[in-house]
């Protein structure tokens, strides 16, 4: 069984990434819907929530899990990886890192959270894979309210994007990295604000490339779970825009 | 002692606002970092969180409280004192409906979250006090994020309010309740969407004036102190433009 979690619902991107490329593969799926959102917390808190998170995960069976949240992948990956040895973790940074080591990119724009960005969590590995590279990063902690919103298409986000990566345009950038599993969401957007010309990079559909390559088991039907820490009716409509009409989904409330 | 808190830093408006009407009051303060924001979250997550703060606050000699978030006062102000019996509570919503009530206000919006507006707890005493008065209520969650960032004056958050309130506009509204204790450090931008016809009613300054009235006690001295569940250079630059340069501040992480 594969788990996924990530601080809320942003990581539905990614299991449905997963379901689209290996769709027999059974989820288990975590949203820290209670301590949402992570972006803007420090790395001691978002390493104790991971935590939490991986010991419920692994009690329910999980044998491989999908660190679905950037800031968490930046923050925890090797914490996590500390305190279990022996599992397999996929998180959503590495297989960007890859992706642009082996399309050779020279000039790339990093998006994400403020804790992402903070973190240079794709800036050191690409920088020891490509030296000459240039990189450019910018947080736009505004993105997730208003996807969260479902305002992924509202002209007043089209203008937050353009304040915050306007001014990347001239660089030539080849690619924006989604450094954020919400931001798959309104690619159309930031694609229109560079007028076409860049590559995006969706950290959701390389992650589940890596899955798919690591998945030699047979016969893994079942159901997928979706717990969440916290329930309202606003998740409902956001968590139904993402994967559909009818998932298993149940509460579970962490810690105390 | 006096306790104080909220999800996060937003309290802080009505601990700036308690300080300048009681200054020897001594008052410890408790802002859930870790867990921030809540407007969006379940009654029974908030009245979880609040209930451990209050065990902290107590814990550390407070004999009054504060529930200086309208999300909280909204959902959790029963079950509290239920916990609490002897605990004197003061919340942000019971001063804005008694000063309505006495100024005989006949048409009021009320602005909140989605869980403060859902919850319609101003408008049931309200509608109890006066009962021809006309409510209307609007949810603006973006207001936070915005707040948060700093930009309580930009352009975008001006044009996200009249997306939210200019429907309102001909609605001879006489008062606007700024029912999130975050919305005071906006309230220019929304008086201008009213084209400054409106009243502001602004909780933080409201539960001030009860505080002061029931503060009978001499000899209030004492350092302030201001505890948060999470710390990250972000609320620091937030913090100390709400209540000045040299905070005395703490880190206490709750729960597990």
């Amino acid at each position: 069984m594969l788990g996924i979690f990530d601080s809320g619902v942003g990581g539905l991107t990614v299991a449905k990434e997963i379901k689209k490329l290996v769709p027999r593969q059974r989820i288990i799926y975590f949203g820290d819907t209670a301590r949402v959102p992570w972006g803007n917390k420090s790395q001691e808190t978002i390493q104790k929530y991971s935590e939490e998170i991986v010991r419920f995960l692994v009690s329910k069976g999980a044998k491989k899990i999908v660190i679905a949240c950037n800031t968490a992948s930046a923050l925890t990956r090797e914490y996590l990886q500390e305190r279990y040895p022996s599992m397999i973790f996929y998180d959503v940074i590495d297989p960007c890192v890859k992706k642009i080591h082996i399309e050779k990119i020279s000039r790339a724009l990093i998006i994400g959270t403020r804790a992402t960005i903070k973190s240079k969590a794709y800036e050191y590995p690409l920088l020891e894979l490509l030296p000459r590279i240039k990189m450019y990063s910018q947080a736009c902690p505004l993105f997730v309210p208003f996807i969260e919103e479902g305002l992924q298409e509202d002209r007043l986000l089209r203008e937050i994007t353009k304040k915050y990566l306007s001014r990347f345009v001239k660089k030539d950038i080849e690619c924006v990295i989604l450094g954020c599993t919400h931001y798959p969401l309104m690619k159309n957007i930031i694609k229109t604000v560079f007028n076409g010309k860049v590559k995006i990079i969706n950290a959701a559909q390389e992650v589940a490339l890596q899955v798919k390559d690591g998945c030699h088991d047979k016969h893994l039907d079942g159901d997928d779970i979706f717990y969440f820490s916290d329930w309202s009716e606003h998740n409902e409509s956001f968590v139904k825009n993402i994967i559909g009409n009818k998932p298993n989904i149940k509460i579970h409330r962490l810690g105390s």
